[in-house]
């Protein structure tokens, strides 16, 4: 992967009015690939996600962690899979809005969607293609008065980049998978890594239940039985993070971030509100278009639902492609579609750049 | 793509019996992309295909061709395509019987399939994954005496390797983009390249048809209106194509080798004569499992047929992971399937040697 090449997401003034072909809501992989199927058949695309950043779950839970099933990609991290879907869609031009949720959408007189969102952009469209996943992450967050002060600055719920926490003193809370794992990947990065959990218990896996304990023995991290309590520090940096053991009573661990992980919340989110049939949080979707009980409003990825689905990636990239089919007819009524490979046609090739 | 980690396939001798749990007919991409999802599932399949190596038509008629739809690959070739699915499948130990078609099935008392092939190899399997892309492909040859006992040698009807024609005389035979791409292409690796075709008319884009007029006018190549009449030379080895042209009467052109593109047949093969429901030589699926209309007999790829199909290779690979759900049941009819990934499980991960 040459970095030169990843081309920046093109980020649209919010509060601004737009008008394209289709409006995704949510840039995860299934989002980003939309852009391109659909960019082969003219349709352009502006894409909204709550996340600062493309690539939904992959660049927001797990940027650092493989990926074994995208097929021909043997190994593949979330955030270079993200890379690789920003290069790839990149000759269509799609515009990005980062950091706002799809709030409302309406009809128009013409027959067209106007989409409103949280940071007052409104974009009108002929089509929707909603691929929210699971709808918005929400980590859950430990109960500390004015944590919200802290956050992005020294209190994170993800790891972005482990880098960020180089020569720090670092606070993981959590007993599950993400806390050990992240302990164990960063000890070696950070000045000195805390685990902290309320209990001499573990969820993660028995294998880094182990090798965490393994690591407290060797002195290469330490391991504290007690529960959160404050944060100390002027915020938004935090010098300490306040706990209360049983064993040893109160004391202040010194901290200079503190990565938490009490598992994650999925809501639908305002999708919820569109007016459109909902099947235990999922939408329910024909496998022939992917279409929503809505006409023109498609749903593609894990937000949607049909006899034998599976959340997986590379289903969501299949569903991307036959919706791309369904909303040609719908953007050029009157064209006729001409299905074509990208390896044999010139004209799909010039889309490209390549030919 | 690191060449040191591309395996070779693992061939069973020929004429031999073989006892499995899935047998896949066709080595394309989608085939072999079924081995992986079929062995996430704990189900060891082996693989039939007519061709002599892995890739079905990727690797047979555009190993060398740019692909730029496959997600997260914004360019691959045929053979890198290939390759990289092959290294993704090593962990699976697929056994290939290459060379030798499927010829006939038959169910046995236990209510599992025995599938004999061309080369008389049997292999006994709970399911059959049909993923026989368009058939078997088969060139149009130009009606030319003798010419089976060239092809091989110095007849061929696909380029494999342009290294393969490094400063040989070449006729390239034809009138379409394949002939003129490859006129082109091989111009400056081949001595010489003539063009033959029987009119002053050419079916390829009009882009290719300027340059190879271009090329002709500035020397690099020559193309020449006539019939092909003969091949010259003691068979394997030719020396000269004979041609007969209305103005410039016969001659034979010097020529090592002949790369004849009149177009290909795509036949359905012995796959018609399984018994399944056919609807225009493809084989109708359901969009839960692709299983045909024999329980425990599936068909993924281009080969099959369901509201909205596209034959795209991104398309087989979703139908492959719905697919291996459904073979399970047939395989371990008692066990408990979970649904898991690749990159939380570590059940999945030891499987595919990474954990």
């Amino acid at each position: 992967m040459e970095n030169a090449r990843i081309a920046a997401p093109v980020q649209a003034e919010p509060g601004g009015e737009y008008r394209t072909d289709a409006v995704i809501v949510g840039a995860g992989p299934v989002g980003l690939f939309a852009v391109f199927e659909l960019g082969l058949l003219d349709i352009k695309a502006h894409l909204i996600d709550v996340l600062e950043v493309p690539g939904g779950q992959c660049a927001e839970l797990y940027p650092e962690k493989p990926i074994y099933d995208i097929p021909a990609l043997p190994v593949v991290t979330g955030q270079e899979l993200t890379d690789r879907l920003m290069q790839q869609i990149a000759p269509f031009d799609p515009v990005f809005h980062l950091g706002q949720t799809a709030e409302a959408i309406a009809k128009t007189d013409e027959g067209r969607w106007r989409v409103t969102t949280s940071a007052g952009t409104v974009v009108d469209a002929r089509v929707i293609v909603i691929a929210a996943g699971g709808g918005s992450f929400t980590p859950k967050k430990p109960a500390l008065e004015g944590i919200e002060a802290y956050e992005g600055t020294s209190v994170f719920y993800a790891v972005r980049k482990m880098d960020a926490f180089r020569g720090k003193r670092l606070v993981i809370a959590g007993g599950g998978d993400s806390a050990l794992d992240w302990a164990l990947n960063l000890k070696d990065v950070a000045e000195r890594v805390t685990l902290v959990h309320h209990r001499d218990g573990f969820r993660a896996a028995p294998d880094s239940v182990n090798k965490m304990r393994s690591a407290v023995a060797a002195g290469e991290m330490d391991l504290k039985i007690a529960k959160l309590q404050s944060l100390e520090g002027a915020a938004p940096q935090l010098t300490g993070v306040g706990v209360a053991s049983k064993e040893t009573g109160d004391e202040t661990i010194p901290a200079d971030a503190m990565l938490a992980f009490y598992g994650l919340t999925m809501k639908l989110g305002p999708v919820a509100n569109f007016g459109l049939n909902l099947h235990e949080n999922l939408i329910p979707v024909d496998t022939e278009k992917f279409e929503t009980s809505e006409p023109s409003i498609f749903a593609v990825g894990d937000i949607n639902w049909y006899p034998g689905k599976l959340k997986l990636i590379l289903s969501g990239f299949h569903e991307t492609a036959l919706m791309a089919q369904a909303a040609f007819r719908y953007v050029y009524p009157d064209a006729k579609l001409r299905f074509q490979y990208t390896t044999s046609s010139t004209n799909l090739q010039q889309k490209l750049g390549v030919a």
